[in-house]
């Protein structure tokens, strides 16, 4: 007779398939540093705000490698600090320009020590921490100011905790918002084929790195424009709202889930995990929500599990009946825009050098394109190229690229979802983007370590696809340009100088071109290390 | 300046969520009762065994109540012996009767230590653990005897790990197969509106509560019926074919997943987390997978998620694009069945004393139907009421009743989805059976301490709606009557006595009832601890 028990089957699998007995394990953590719990405290902060991104706050590795002790260990103390401070060629930033030598030795102990599990958190938790500034009866019917708000920009103050809320015709900062920890993106409802909601560009839903969501209404008076908030998680990135204007979504890193809120009043009304099985067939219990998108042909979120490697397809139209597709692509997902049509949406899977396409019409995996390294597109470009027809392209953070593609199954079989071209940039960057209007596309080299090229953007002609022109925004150390936004008549593109070193104080510059001619136009000055730039007429009408 | 960063809010939060500071955590380390490591992996198995199906193996309670130190550590060990030996009025088993009371005692001490936390299952590990014991080339192409089976009972030999086949029509065993251990449900291909697969009934796939799933031939020579196995995780419970018979999904415990497998080869194909959260907004690390059913209008499976209060309903036509519907109903989902339609999934919420109601055509809830403690109808049973017309019934675990309520939405809306009548049994019991040629109900009463009602089972009129007889099938201490199963043709009832206190022996019987007269018919000897039974015929035409 043979009884299979959980305590025998359970040794027999730990020991068959890690090989790892308990000794050593005690033995790595005998040989773990030691450090004062303020020190570590500290650490455990810049970790979370300048490594957690990509390493995870278990460490396991995702974009970055994993920092687990059983690797740290072996690299030592004095190779930790040189990669901190350096960089690396796989994609790792230096670091020793914005941090001390003490906060790069703090850091390298900091990871060769287990690291702490951070809690759950419950929507009773996310309710108690909901706050209403403006009750929805009070906010007013008209706006409250005579100034153009379609032509708004918001502008993201990463360190600082802010966002800025600049008027786009006058070029002047209206206002500073407190909002969540360096805020990644910022979302308003979006026009769809079918679903049309009233005033669209009005509301604003922001998502802090600290869960921290805010609700900003650009009708306001600058003062009264915060009208509700929520932390509905401790590391977050992204946000969408419903084609109908009745959900956010907020997407979380940890605990790894995505919350549904009412638009309204920004109380959170359902948590779904994200936590599960990756492509390869492995549980993932830091499954990271990388970023939300609202799709114009479909009632439905895009949610992107960068470490299962699967688009979540999260129709809104029944929140209590849940209907999510969860479609099979690669590793790690991490940011995507559509096509011209709306039906197609195009993320990149950076450790897999992809790029994922899905119908979300269809609701499955339409393409997949092999790319670069570390393709990373932003709010992406969509443009015409002579040959390729109807083509997106994208920036990558492993490489001085820009990889051109053709998006158009119905119109151009024969180049879809193909590589069509690529250019040469003088470095890895960040973010690329174009407008209708516009003959060139725009590329940033942010992830380039070399200050010069670093601070320098670059532009592409859409016909000869050729480098029109490079342009240095600044010489100083520790500032880079980064981000591209165009205005909403398509006349002018904003570029960030972003002031790294002192991120705090509001030494940051946004500059502004002549879409035309490429000539610098103006300069507004004022903002507190300003990075993604999102204009309402652009985003509402979604201009790629 | 605010930064709000990670570590603080951590501290912050479980300081203030749970005002549980180190120190009265390491107090309650400290007072942790010691046992042999010998002894505790004894009491490990007889939890595995006895105790986690109801309390879970991190023991945080589901069915039954938490049983982390925190809690049991209040009670002591004398307090807990008296549970484990007699049971409580909360629905928990006495278990004087098949356990020593040096077993009783370890597993006191054992359930005031910290629960150990099994391991994850990786895809690549389930495909190590498959084994083909025959082609499927090599399956024949006809029947290799001359049964009848499309009359066999497959009946569940509990803790010796096998199955009997058994023909139905001869009133013999036909063979004894090595399967998990402690089966709990076997399935086959069911008879779909739409959808046809071939020979139904021919295949059968068991899973072991030790995870191991095994596939079944029944045309095969009875030395040569078992053709494949593989194991998809270590605790689990529920297996359900696609109606097309491409596909098996296996229902999992721990790790807490489901598992879609190749049909032909048991070739495990893809692994879905089932943790989550809950209909309350909490996240369960343990959400177990508890039952899986075809549904025979749609291409979908319904998963029940036992403590996220959800019924997934996944969709098998398109496994790479996974389309899951969560719908949210009530905790703790166990087991269910469908109204004679089809299109009704019928499940019991036995922590909310509620039959939920899935319409699985729209793919969304229903109904809730508050009945009596801890409803479970295991296999279930519909029939015509005199006055409530199309009805359905269940047992309870937690009292002696029998809830009827209505069905028919279309026919009979008014009784739709409400208690039509109840019926007092002489106790609690596991299941309910009937079938359309029958004039009466069956129920057991496996749940009732009293011995001799526990190894009685009850017998309804469905026109009179009262008890008309009840059956005293043992008078053996420690054997129990349990479970029914119809014939092909609807004339016999089949009754398993289970030899509970020596269920490694084959004292194990079944004995059939002539379903007309209710007059015992014959007996059939030689069975280990025989439980559920599933008839080919009735299966594969959901006859309930």
């Amino acid at each position: 007779m043979q009884r299979r028990l959980l305590s025998k089957l359970i040794t027999a699998t730990v020991l068959a398939a890690s090989a790892i007995a308990v000794s050593p394990i005690a033995a790595a953590k005998a040989k773990q540093p030691t450090m004062s719990e303020a020190d570590f405290e500290k650490a455990d902060s810049l970790y979370f705000q300048r490594c957690a991104g990509c390493h995870g706050v278990l460490r396991k590795g995702a974009t970055g490698k994993s920092l687990e002790p059983k690797n740290t260990l072996k690299k030592g103390q004095k190779r930790l600090e040189k990669i901190i401070a350096l960089g690396t060629e796989g994609g790792m930033n230096n670091f020793d320009d914005i941090m001390s030598k003490k906060e790069i030795s703090m850091l390298a102990t900091y990871i060769q020590i287990d690291p702490p599990k951070p809690p759950e958190m419950s929507l009773d938790l996310m309710k108690k921490r909901h706050k209403v500034f403006v009750q929805p009866k009070d906010y007013p019917s008209k706006p409250q100011h005579n100034r153009n708000w379609e032509n708004f920009f918001l502008v993201i103050e990463r360190d600082a905790g802010k966002i800025a809320v600049v008027d786009g015709d006058k070029h002047e900062i209206v206002t500073h918002i407190d909002t969540g920890y360096a805020v990644h993106v910022l979302k308003t409802v979006e026009h769809h084929d079918f679903l049309k909601a009233k005033n669209p560009g009005r509301f604003w839903y922001i998502m802090g790195r600290d869960g921290l969501m805010t609700k900003v209404d650009l009708w306001a008076k600058p003062e009264k424009m915060k009208v509700a908030s929520v932390q509905v998680g401790y590391d977050a990135r992204d946000v969408a709202v419903s084609g109908d204007g009745k959900y956010v979504i907020g997407g979380v890193y940890w605990p790894p889930h995505f919350v549904i809120l009412e638009a309204e009043t920004m109380m959170p009304i359902k948590v779904v995990s994200s936590r599960g099985v990756n492509v390869d067939g492995n549980y993932v219990e830091e499954s990271r929500v990388a970023a939300v998108y609202d799709t114009p042909m479909a009632p439905t979120w895009m949610v992107s599990m960068k470490e299962l490697g699967q688009m979540w397809q999260v129709d809104y139209s029944d929140i209590e009946n849940l209907r999510i597709d969860k479609i099979d692509s690669a590793k790690f997902l991490h940011d995507g825009f559509f096509d011209p049509t709306g039906r197609y949406f195009q993320i990149a899977a950076n450790a897999s050098d992809k790029m994922v396409i899905i119908d979300t019409k269809e609701r499955k995996l339409e393409a997949m394109i092999d790319v670069d390294k570390l393709p990373h597109p932003g709010p992406g470009a969509n443009w015409i190229d002579p040959k390729c027809g109807q083509v997106s392209g994208t920036t990558h953070l492993g490489t001085g690229l820009v990889t051109v593609w053709g998006n158009d199954p119905k119109g151009n079989k024969k180049a879809a979802w193909k590589e069509c071209y690529t250019v040469e940039t003088d470095g890895p960057g960040v973010f690329l983007r174009t407008h209708p209007k516009s003959k060139y596309v725009w590329a940033d080299q942010t992830k380039t370590p070399e200050p010069e090229i670093q601070q320098s953007v670059q532009v592409i002609d859409k016909k000869t696809r050729e480098i029109v022109k490079t342009i240095q925004l600044t010489t100083k150390k520790g500032y880079a340009a980064v981000h591209f936004e165009f205005n909403a008549d398509g006349s002018e593109v904003w570029v960030s100088i972003w002031n790294r070193s002192d991120s705090l104080k509001p030494n940051g510059e946004i500059v502004i071109f002549d879409a035309k001619t490429l000539k610098k136009k103006a300069t507004i000055k004022g903002f507190y290390a300003p990075t993604g730039k999102f204009n309402v007429y652009n985003r509402v009408n979604h201009v790629t």
